[in-house]
């Protein structure tokens, strides 16, 4: 076991490596391009950002490459320690995630406001935490997609060659893709979901910030925008104590010990969320913005809105991707009449779970509206993202999980250590999910408070031609009847399919290399399958490490670059107002296709697993029937798509945002 | 070889007869209602735009299985006989479309406004030429999904049990689904496909005509109204001529022969559209409305634009689906690999492949809005239309080839004939997915002319309150700061989604269905796979004539309903402002995903099925090698993308925003 822990971690921490020093060489570039074309107080941020974003990633792979040979062995003494090990390992990454995203956030907001004097409200200050933001954004996508690349590369690869057709089961030590598989979980589901909460946290709150900034621009900006940092610090706590909540009861069932510890943070969270606002704001207090008037407690609801939309989420998903509901069942039954017919309802369920989400939030946006106005919805994501930390200790429970099960099939443990690490496996899939429907649907919202962080920002601007010369006659029309908002609507619109298909392509290639790769090793070895030789693993890591960096970087760049490409071609047509106008609708468009595809993606993906999971418990025919082959295809189908393009199309969406509004602050500062 | 055909016959004619007797229902209720909340003028106007598109689909259908025993029987003497039975019958169903849907609209409004006395620019006119639109597309709706679940229902299920189960070859006699399979061909591609473009053709003249009546009030409006009417007929007249040049080269190159007579039909619009557009406007002539002044001689230009466009889709498609280039060769490729690879591969083709498309669609926007308005687009769509004639008749001829291949494998003529029609089907496949490429990439553009009608009547309602009472008030802000816009956008985005999941599923429990049906038959009668005993092939069509009617019915009034839903549920949360503001987004927002759903879909499906005859052409392992069977999933999975969730998504974007215009007009009356 500890060998092949070992192998995990080498493979791992030689793949962020690389991964990282690849990401610094761009991050280097955009620093000292922030730091020249804004200034250096926004170009430490990017650094900071950037810095602590991949800090998260990397510590998270840290302690689930330690944790998961814990958990197997916690697993052959009982359910109830394998379950302890893991979801304290998760827990850890999970506030960290958190605490290190408020941190920087808080951290550099008083150094700003406190040590160095500058306005609440001022440019430089809003500027400095835009850019913390965009560093967070940058690497997260990279983290994201490299290690999405390199996750479903291996699992994509090793279950086609090895399940289909080599016919020997998941995790076996003969297939040379296995240590790859489990070192792609540690980069993937570990570091790139730690980075990529990070960045959602860390944005929310900065895009909040940056609302509050503008809506109340003198005294009471300092109180506004420190509101944010406040929910964000009161619901770690409430998080932490939450997690004691995790035990496992008298009935054995693992998701209903996960749930106690989220219920009871979020329980906590509603009554220490009163008296904070009550204490920092006063529930009566009046508050006016140009969008709508309201009071502390109006905020306060605004709050618990977010807890509201962030419990709807986590049930639909679970309805979509959970073994007991219609949904997955289906998948599992269209199964029995060949892949054909699998991927047909899988894609069909894909498409169907967008639609109860979308609701939620669009009944949210209307909700937070009416009470408070943009500020309202602000807060309810600010507040729904509060609870990151226990959310990513639910999450990063998976990853080690599945690492222990590995570990212990290619250990070759007993049979019954390796059914609870099945049981915690199969859970861990259903709140891999659910985490990724709550970050895409945070992130529907929170693109929402990015783009009236810029159409205010534009307008803040534009009111002050005598400061800000560039922006001299701009009158943007964000009006849907002007041709070029609907312009930007569909190039937005196309950013996240593009980017989906770039995503799939690259997991494609790299699982077909692996295909390669381990057939190449069969022939070569014939002993691997007899067990009388040892499979090239390393081969097989080596492969994907240079086959994600690779891929990652061009679609990485497409949100980057097209903000800027779409500002400039608009103008060289028409004129600035246009190109702004477009520019802003860019910013909508991208945000209406994505959280659609980014939906569908990750519901899909999972059902899809978990119809694979069923059928394996012994529905329509069981393992090695026909139905259990194409589901296998299904699931194959869905790991691009689940573990790959849809979680990615998160980050893309907010970098478009955010280079929006840094473009914006360049060209206020030209 | 007649016995075949006359079975498809009867099948087709026993299918249409039960699904227009369904539609029946339908639409005597919605006749009824139009008399009573609208006037007679447009009941009838809805009376005639569904009859005829009703009539467009069957006529095509009765051209098309009378076409397909005589292109076989021509196939028996040679290539050149072949092709010019298919396509000839094709130009018929083609120029039947276009010419009834323009003598349609040509018709009736000759007879309000000449034998009735109705100004051209009255509200009883512009009510009553957009309910007959909205008969169009309600049929089309219906027949376009109804169809494509009949055919794909087929031809999945058939393709599943019979090529990968039973190893038997496509169109094999002994499969009991080969001739609900041919069926298929003639009720879906032909049937749905003839209304669903009557139906766009019909729409778009109707909504550049309303267009007119609003921008051109008073003595203008007449000619302006007639302009579109006019370019229509000139160009059904080049297409007619067109037709003439499709002829075989000593090259043997089928489709260079088909794109002779497009380029020709194109060319002789180019001439006859200037002198027509002086002769009627006058190309020096000034015009003015409130979105640009122009020239008679820019409305010219945006008609070239919008044959430009027309020949811009037409190449990207081929691009992503013909066999000689890098994205179905990617694809065929991928199928070494494995079932998941090829699909994840189709996958990233079909949502690369709407990139471009989009593109293109961005910049005729740009170009033909800065040449005259939003009138200029309407002239763009509508001049892009006009050579529907042209482009049906190179779609229709694909089931007609593909009818007639299935004739001569069922009726064992020589090798050498089969190899002819293969030829032709292949040809076919391309040509269908260019028209569905083509009649979407209408169907953007389109739906931006009827948003813009939209946008233009609440305009004129609210500006006469003293007449309009109901919109005494009403102040729509279509900006994106309005989040009632936001939430329209997100609603409507999940239209399409939701839709095609509908259309999907359906397809999946159809072809399920005839998978248990033919697994039945093979069990029940072992004769069959001998030869000795004859399939029950009516069964198959039966199971799925009952499947199709129940299963289209509720994802086709979707669109009907949601824009009325949405409207009195906003308007009980906030006011009729915020309720217009959201339905106007809803109509973009359909646009949006719809856009990017329809043509990855369509491109996604076309480019799986020519992998798969990449693969059969000898490339990769060919028949029966598993790179074969991997590709035949991903034709399954591709079947339902392009032939029913895809090409329906256009009639439902349209019907959703004719709903809105029809709301208005009600509430207009209330």
């Amino acid at each position: 076991m500890q060998e092949i822990a070992g192998a995990i971690q080498e493979g791992a921490s030689a793949y962020l490596n690389r991964q990282y020093t690849t990401i610094a060489m761009v991050g280097v570039v955009i620093f000292a391009l922030a730091a020249w074309q804004l200034s250096w107080l926004a170009a430490i941020g990017f650094a900071i950002g950037a810095i602590l974003s991949g800090a998260a990633g990397y510590i998270g792979m840290l302690v689930s490459v330690r944790a998961n040979v814990r958990t197997t062995q916690a697993a052959s003494v009982s359910l109830a320690a394998g379950l302890s090990v893991a979801f304290k390992s998760g827990a850890v990454t999970g506030m960290l995630v958190a605490g290190l995203a408020l941190l920087s956030v808080a951290v550099y907001y008083s150094v700003l406001t406190v040590h160095l004097g500058f306005d609440p409200s001022s440019r430089d200050v809003v500027d400095a935490l835009v850019a913390l933001g965009f560093g967070a954004s940058l690497i997260s996508i990279f983290a994201r997609l490299g290690g999405g690349i390199f996750t479903k590369g291996a699992d994509v690869g090793g279950d086609l060659v090895g399940k289909v057709e080599a016919g020997i089961p998941e995790d076996d030590p003969r297939n040379p893709a296995t240590i790859a598989d489990n070192v792609g979980d540690n980069v993937g589901d570990c570091a790139g979901m730690a980075a990529d909460l990070f960045e959602t946290y860390a944005v929310t709150v900065v895009a909040t910030m940056v609302l509050a900034s503008i809506f109340f621009v003198g005294a009471g900006a300092g109180d506004m925008m420190v509101y944010p940092l406040a929910i964000g610090g009161t619901c770690i706590i409430t998080s932490i104590i939450g997690t004691f909540f995790v035990r496992l009861g008298s009935s054995q069932n693992i998701m209903g010990a996960l749930y106690k510890g989220f219920v009871a943070s979020a329980v906590l969270s509603l009554v220490a969320l009163y008296f904070m606002t009550d204490h920092l704001l006063g529930l009566d207090t009046a508050f006016e913005t140009s969008t709508g008037n309201f009071t502390g407690m109006d905020l306060y609801i605004c709050g618990i809105a977010g807890l509201v939309i962030t419990g709807l989420i986590i049930w639909i998903t679970e309805y979509y991707t959970g073994v007991n509901f219609r949904p997955v069942r289906s998948i599992a039954k269209a199964s029995e009449t060949g892949h054909g017919t699998n991927v047909i309802q899988g894609l069909a369920v894909s498409m169907e779970a967008t639609a109860l989400p979308a609701l939620v939030i669009v009944v949210g946006i209307i909700v937070t509206y009416s009470l408070a106005g943009l500020f309202g919805i602000a807060i309810a994501v600010t507040t729904m993202l509060a609870l990151a930390g226990m959310v990513v200790a639910l999450d990063a429970f998976g990853p080690v999980t599945d690492n222990a099960g590995g570990i212990a099939e290619m250990a070759e443990l007993p049979e019954d250590v390796r059914n609870t690490t099945d049981a915690l496996d199969a859970v861990g899939n259903t709140t891999k999910a659910v985490t990724k429907g709550y970050a895409i649907g945070s992130a529907g919202l929170g693109a929402l408070v990015l783009f009236a962080a810029y159409t205010q920002d534009l307008t803040f601007f534009t009111a002050s031609p005598e400061l800000y010369p560039y922006f001299a006659g701009v009158e943007a029309n964000f009006s849907l009847s002007n041709p070029y908002v609907v312009v930007g609507l569909f190039v937005g619109g196309l950013l996240p399919y593009l980017f989906g298909a770039m995503g799939m392509m690259a997991v494609g290639r790299a699982g077909g290399a692996i295909v390669e790769e381990v057939r190449r090793q069969f022939r070569e070895k014939p002993g691997i399958m007899q067990g009388t030789e040892k499979p090239d693993y390393k081969a097989a890591v080596d492969l994907l490490t240079k086959a994600a960096i690779k891929e990652m970087v061009v679609p990485s760049l497409l949100p980057v670059l097209s903000p800027i490409v779409l500002y400039f071609i608009v103008l060289q047509i028409a004129d600035k107002s246009a190109a702004f106008s477009a520019l802003g609708a860019m910013l909508l468009g991208v945000i209406v296709t994505g959280l659609f595809v980014a939906l569908s993606m990750t519901a899909g993906g999972g059902a899809w697993d978990n119809a694979k999971k069923y059928i394996e418990d012994g529905n329509h025919g069981g393992k090695g029937s026909d139905a259990h082959k194409a589901a296998v295809t299904g699931d194959t189908v869905g790991d691009p798509y689940k573990d790959t393009a849809g979680p990615a199309v998160n980050p893309m969406i907010k970098i478009t945002n955010i280079v929006a509004l840094l473009l914006l602050a360049i060209l206020a500062h030209s």
